[in-house]
């Protein structure tokens, strides 16, 4: 643990941002209205005197506000990307205002279905109206108009994440100088909607989701730990599993010949999916899930190259060879799109094994990328 | 429907073999002892005086033993192979004696779980003992004493038909003329370990499963159809899927925004799940997936190269380049292994976009590989 140690952003804290009080509720991509909505956030460094040194990162699918540091002395892991973000780290906080909110439809303090709907005074449940990409960026929106902040520096994210780059970059183009999109695709294909479906039927089918109603009872935690083995399993690739767990016994020797966990790779997955449960909602699970399906800027703009023709970012693209969920070709497609543009885009594909999580993963030429990205925005370079 | 046509083998019937009575029960590899066993069967074709043209077809997770033909005139589908199997077809029956059985640990009239326990009277449950591919296979060769073969022509099955292929041309050397291994491996991999873990703890999740223990009740459909439904997405390939489904909705010309079907693979999932519990017990589906787990031959053998030192058959290895369940590079390591040992091998990589279940679909140059394989065979010829 680092919490005093310099490369730190140290103790930080979750804050919150109120905003679309009734009647003014924020109408939704669906056509549904929503409000009033809170959105979760947490910021490390200091904004300047001419606002222009924000960083937006935006989130995947399981994460949070808390990108780095700790909530407290006693915490025993940092935020999700803290070998990113912090002082004399890629994102350095000693030059960056570094901004995170939790998506909409989460459930780490952004309104979603576990939040209390002010007008029943009860959770959401499904009530929730359905959310998108889109809206999640919408959502972001509000909150950098309310920190004044008229153009964002960078807006980064990987996964899902870099979905809500594009959005940034395509629906408010003036806001953004620069645009790190890591890990992602324009368009969810049927083979990302299957694992997403997949998952929602594990929750479906777990006897105590109830339709979402367990919030007084006990959660379908085994649903949605099914749904997290799943998903883990995309994470990684073929070649990083087989270096990560080969075909090791777990504790034994030789097999038990029963359904007792026998294999290393076994006792994994079981252990990220009940670590999930305790930290993730699985109505949660299902909105988010639901709102990357729904993706997809070039059946919404007519064309990618449509939907790009108005962004006035410098562009990252940035792939990993192994990640088969999100494979290079879908970010070769967002890259085509700009060029075919003519749009500043730099283009990385990493050689590597470790899927689609390697861009969490500690690797320094990851991150070296994204801060010679970051430091030629700021010196105005520009590679075309 | 072709019952009566002139390619189809027609109405054919499952046969029983049973063996194995106490006290002279099988030793399985795990040590247990299984008897009696019953032994679920078709054949098509006449067995000739010589005893020498008959091919053995193995089966992959959730075949059964009718490969080609109708059980009754009022049957909807043949039999799961029968666009191979059949008069004038690439296993040609007016030739070959064509056998295939069930597998041990299946539902569909072999010995397994669901299968009653002369002991007790009740279900096996899971007091059945666990079994592998070697089992699988040890019990093929009963049958194929009992009927009086000395050595099989062919030995054929794709996924984990070609484990139990390997383990006849290991075992049975001199039984097996020829062994066509279609998108296999040697050896199950960590990620596939993985794909069979989530789907068996889609049914233990299942409060139905009851350890097993549903057979006098309701069957642990929910989570047999989820674990279906992983299978399926790994079936099939990113691009057949694209091809497919595309994104396309069911039935609706924009989103729902609700957590109904939107898309169309949403729809073939969830179809693909509820006809598979119709058919299929979740207890086989447990026992055969951790029969696969446990199949490595080089870890038996000491090595690959080891493992096939003593064959006697001709190969033909074939795999295609979008299956990412079962690789082309393991059917390479299969063809290195063999050719290190100056074996008589053929590989085929066939380039396709249809994934792991390419090798079941009608596709002429698959079918053709096949029939010549055979007929190269029949005529004594040799590749080296």
């Amino acid at each position: 643990m680092d919490i005093s140690g310099k490369n730190s952003v140290g103790i930080v804290e979750t804050k919150c941002f109120t905003f679309a009080d009734p009647p003014n509720e924020m109408v939704l991509e669906s056509g549904q209205k929503l409000g009033p909505i809170t959105l979760a956030y947490e910021t490390y460094g200091e904004l300047n005197a001419e606002r222009s040194n924000a960083i937006l990162i935006v989130h995947a699918l399981s994460g949070d506000a808390h990108v780095a540091g700790y909530h407290s002395e006693s915490d025993k892991n940092p935020g999700w990307w803290d070998l990113m973000v912090g002082p004399g780290k890629p994102i350095d906080t000693r030059n960056f205002f570094v901004i995170c909110t939790n998506i909409i439809g989460g459930c780490k303090g952004t309104t979603g279905p576990s939040s209390i709907d002010p007008a029943t005074e009860k959770p959401y449940v499904l009530s929730s109206p359905m959310v998108t990409i889109s809206d999640m960026v919408q959502v972001q929106k509000q909150l950098i108009d309310h920190l004044g902040i008229k153009k964002l520096s960078n807006v980064v994210g990987g996964s899902m994440g870099g979905m809500q780059v594009l959005e940034w970059a395509v629906q408010f183009p003036d806001m953004v100088k620069s645009a790190a999109v890591i890990a992602a695709t324009a368009r969810i294909t049927p083979q990302q909607i299957a694992f997403h479906e997949v998952g929602r039927n594990a929750i479906y089918s777990d006897p105590n989701w109830k339709n979402g109603e367990y919030y007084d009872n006990e959660a379908p935690a085994k649903g949605l730990a099914v749904a997290r083995m799943i998903g883990h399993i995309t994470y990684l690739s073929d070649q990083s599993m087989m270096t990560k767990f080969g075909r090791r016994l777990m504790n034994k020797e030789k097999f038990g010949y029963d359904f007792s966990t026998d294999f290393e790779v076994e006792s994994y997955l079981k252990h990220q999916g009940s670590k999930f449960v305790e930290r993730f909602d699985a109505n949660s699970f299902l909105y988010i899930t639901r709102a990357m399906d729904y993706f997809d800027l070039s059946e919404k703009y007519g064309s990618l190259e449509a939907a790009f023709q108005n962004t006035e970012s410098r562009f990252l693209v940035m792939s990993f060879t192994s990640d088969w969920l999100f494979p290079s070709y879908q970010s070769k497609d967002i890259v085509k799109a700009l060029m075919a543009n003519n749009k500043d885009v730099t283009y990385c594909e990493m050689k590597d094994m470790y899927g689609h999580d390697a861009f969490l993963i500690e690797n320094p030429r990851v991150t070296n990328i994204i801060k010679n990205f970051l430091a030629s925005v700021e010196r105005g370079g520009c590679c075309k």
